[in-house]
């Protein structure tokens, strides 16, 4: 499927707000994967359709969950997780992505996880930073994105997101911790 | 072993300035142990023999981990952690210590757990508040150690360490992210 077919897909799936935001995903991530030699047209279909179920109901995501047998302990973290690898699933099944990197893009775009692929952090990075994103911080992000290398800026966006649900007194996925460990670790080396 | 016996045998085995810090905790985890209802002399044997292995040897603490089956991932971090669960190990075998509380409290007392005992969250915050700590945000600590309840000051304890370790770039022991984790999904019911 090219680029608009997909993204006519998607608009449906999401309200206006959401299909911008999912654009700049998109976009970003393109800019990401040329700037750090990957694969360009895997960062754009991981970029559209990382949030195609965003919307979805929780209880069909719910029963994926479990019927696909994807890791349990999603379900005793926050509903907001459950889009993710269950938007990989609706990736392969109803949009038949079959590249495996694609699809862990999009399962780990919003936890990161140990041994996190290029491409999986190009995704990750440009959801935090796309151009519609606003919060106390994300400059430096953008910043960091024409500067560092992925790695470094891949450790800058896991560590912000992990500070930023700590504040908040949340729950962290243990992906999220296990990203951040395996990054650093990789780099004392 | 009494008090005065367990100090007198502690002395030997740090600088004047450690030990400083040792009585403070022992003192600080017993006033602990008296608020929130648990036992005082296992909370004071805990205090005094936390750090016995802090200046332990590199090699032996290595030597130690491999050969008492300790978690071997224990290798893989800091150094820093390591004299937790040898001084687990030194209470039990050079100490005579038999309680599986006060050991765990000792192994357990740099880095918390997941399902952490009473005991084991007494010892680790006397360890950050006790008198002789310096450092910013110590004072929030104290003031909360005579405010909130168990759980909400190891919620707040456990944050502050793997904030600070996190904005030093350092790894963190996956046992501390478990240890929050399992604090704030069991708050949140």
């Amino acid at each position: 499927m090219e680029r608009n077919e997909l993204l006519a897909k998607i608009k449906d799936r999401m309200p206006e707000k959401r299909y911008i935001h999912t654009i700049g995903v998109a976009d970003t991530a393109i800019a990401l994967a040329e700037r750090f030699g990957n694969d360009t047209k895997k960062a754009e279909i991981a970029g559209i359709l990382h949030d195609s179920c965003k919307f979805a109901d929780r209880q069909w995501m719910q029963q994926i969950i479990i019927e696909q047998k994807m890791d349990p302990t999603l379900l005793d973290y926050h509903h907001e997780l459950w889009h993710a690898p269950v938007g990989a699933y609706v990736a392969k099944t109803e949009f038949g992505v079959m590249d495996d990197d694609i699809l862990n893009a999009i399962a780990y775009h919003t936890t990161g996880r140990a041994n996190a692929s290029d491409l999986e952090c190009i995704v990750y990075i440009a959801d935090l930073i796309e151009p519609n994103r606003k919060y106390p911080g994300v400059e430096e992000l953008r910043k960091a994105a024409v500067e560092l290398d992925l790695q470094a800026l891949m450790i800058l966006c896991i560590t912000h997101s992990i500070h930023f649900l700590m504040s908040k007194h949340q729950p962290v996925f243990p992906d999220s911790f296990n990203c951040y460990n395996d990054l650093l670790l990789k780099k004392r080396g």
